[in-house]
């Protein structure tokens, strides 16, 4: 089979998960020039796009019969296994020469499991979660990371230009979601020691802001030091990333490890520190809402500053 | 007590500890015109400092007879209250008005002690820990992070300035010490992160360079990733940072946590594995060895690229 060329005007794009970062994404292709069909569980999230022009479709399939390139951004590993090899999916109507990209953060074994079910039809299929969260796919600044094969990623240039900022190949089918698990193992560590750090500030009487002077700009220092420690001392645990979200990650990368034979205590105990936070009513607050979870355990009474 | 004015070419410095980030800061005093009488245990270690026209003295009391402001900045607590509150430390000849300043990684409560017993014989006591390691020191780049009194703290300036870059003023006496273990449970951390994210990446078949242009920028960056995940890469595991200190502030930190009532779930479980690295016959080696104790318990056999 011959590789389509991707071209804005021409080629047809189908969008599955018209959420928050979805909708932006879409929004990019849209005004680049692509035509969409798109599809979402919640029809009515699909209004912003259609009035950019998309068609909106009754299921996963409809968006595969009318669409090239078929992207989807869903919740969980078994809402996208669902739109994409369930009854209605997109590869009960996928024709030899399409190509599905998948951007949810998912299981990199069910990449490649979909991988494989697409190329017995003859269909391409891309592993390319993304980082940067809602303000990523705003400004289209995200960072995608993608598995498949290289010839078709790179057809797909037009497509990711748009709507990133740092667009790496990583390899084979399921590398750009192991090099997702990479990224959420890294940030999951580092809210851990964020977390601790303020509150072991907080108890020896020390200014907390004072503090980040001293300890931001070093060997300390990270993107979440900056960005998020901040809103925990301003008592803002609003989501930038929902703490449900980032335990279905966990709970992937730790699966996957075991799998691999790989044992990683401080993501074990991260991902059980997220769990008693969402116990504790925290699930749709942002990971930065740990640190109440890290509280509670010593009773340490955070105080409210907004 | 009347606060001295401190000018180079005037003030009279001590130097207590003249390893690998003594003999640079206090070759900065030297050059911006200070004098110095100097002391360290192993005496051949003072010789860069002679050069640089420092007198050498027999003990830390000598060096506070001779001195208006002592620095110290030694390897363990207990050296620091030796050479301090020890038969032969500097406050057995501290006259009133003098001013001590420790600059080791040290406990806050010994930080406090020392204050009171100074206090009480008209010497100033301030606590400046710094981070920013050999190479932070040499270019006169440190984070320093200081408690004390405050006219005193800024009385000191001087000083500060031609040895740091970062100077903060954080607290009361124990605030500059608080604030480093605030440093320190970061980074450790962010090294568990790191090293557990490297094992996954390598473990998945990735090709690790490139995970990191995925990673790096976003909001799983920070300054270990950027510094000290290149060299896990390369198999280099030389020393930046000792793990052997790493574990002696880690130690402070836990114990300090505890005495204010406050679990650290994270913190513990790294110094646990750096423990374990260090058994390894890792002691001296650097932070970043982290990664061959973790290997080591998935019996990963780490590739030696260099």
């Amino acid at each position: 089979m011959s590789l389509m060329e991707i071209v804005p005007g021409k080629t047809r794009i189908g969008w599955i998960g018209t959420g928050v970062m979805g909708k932006s994404m879409c929004g990019h292709l849209l005004r680049a020039g692509f035509s969409a069909t798109v599809y979402n569980r919640s029809r009515e999230k699909t209004q912003p796009l259609v009035e950019l022009g998309a068609q909106v479709a009754a299921s996963p399939a409809e968006v595969a019969e009318n669409s090239d390139v078929i992207l989807t951004i869903v919740g969980f590993p078994h809402d996208l296994r669902e739109v994409t090899l369930g009854p209605t999916g997109t590869l009960t109507k996928a024709s030899a020469g399409k190509i599905l990209v998948d951007m949810t953060t998912s299981q990199p074994a069910l990449a490649v499991e979909i991988y494989e079910a697409a190329r017995k039809q003859g269909v391409y299929s891309v592993d390319a979660p993304v980082s940067g969260g809602d303000i990523g796919a705003r400004e289209a600044r995200l960072s995608i990371m993608i598995g498949g094969d290289k010839g078709v990623v790179e057809a797909l240039a037009p497509c990711w230009n748009v709507m990133g900022k740092t667009i790496v190949y990583q390899g084979p089918a399921g590398s750009g979601q192991h090099t997702k698990m990479v990224n959420q193992v890294l940030i999951a560590a580092g809210m851990v020691g964020i977390c601790e750090a303020l509150l072991y500030g907080y108890k020896a009487g020390l200014d907390l802001d004072t503090v980040l002077q001293s300890v931001s700009s070093g060997a300390a220092g990270s993107w979440s030091l900056s960005n998020l420690a901040p809103r925990c001392i301003k008592g803002d645990f609003a989501p930038g990333f929902f703490v449900e979200h980032f335990i279905k990650d966990m709970g992937i990368a730790l699966a996957e490890a075991e799998r691999m034979q790989l044992a990683l205590p401080g993501l074990a105990l991260a991902k059980q520190l997220y769990v008693a936070l969402a116990a504790q009513g925290h699930a749709r607050s942002g990971t930065q809402a740990l640190l109440l979870a890290l509280a509670c355990i010593s009773k340490v009474e955070w105080p409210k500053r907004t």
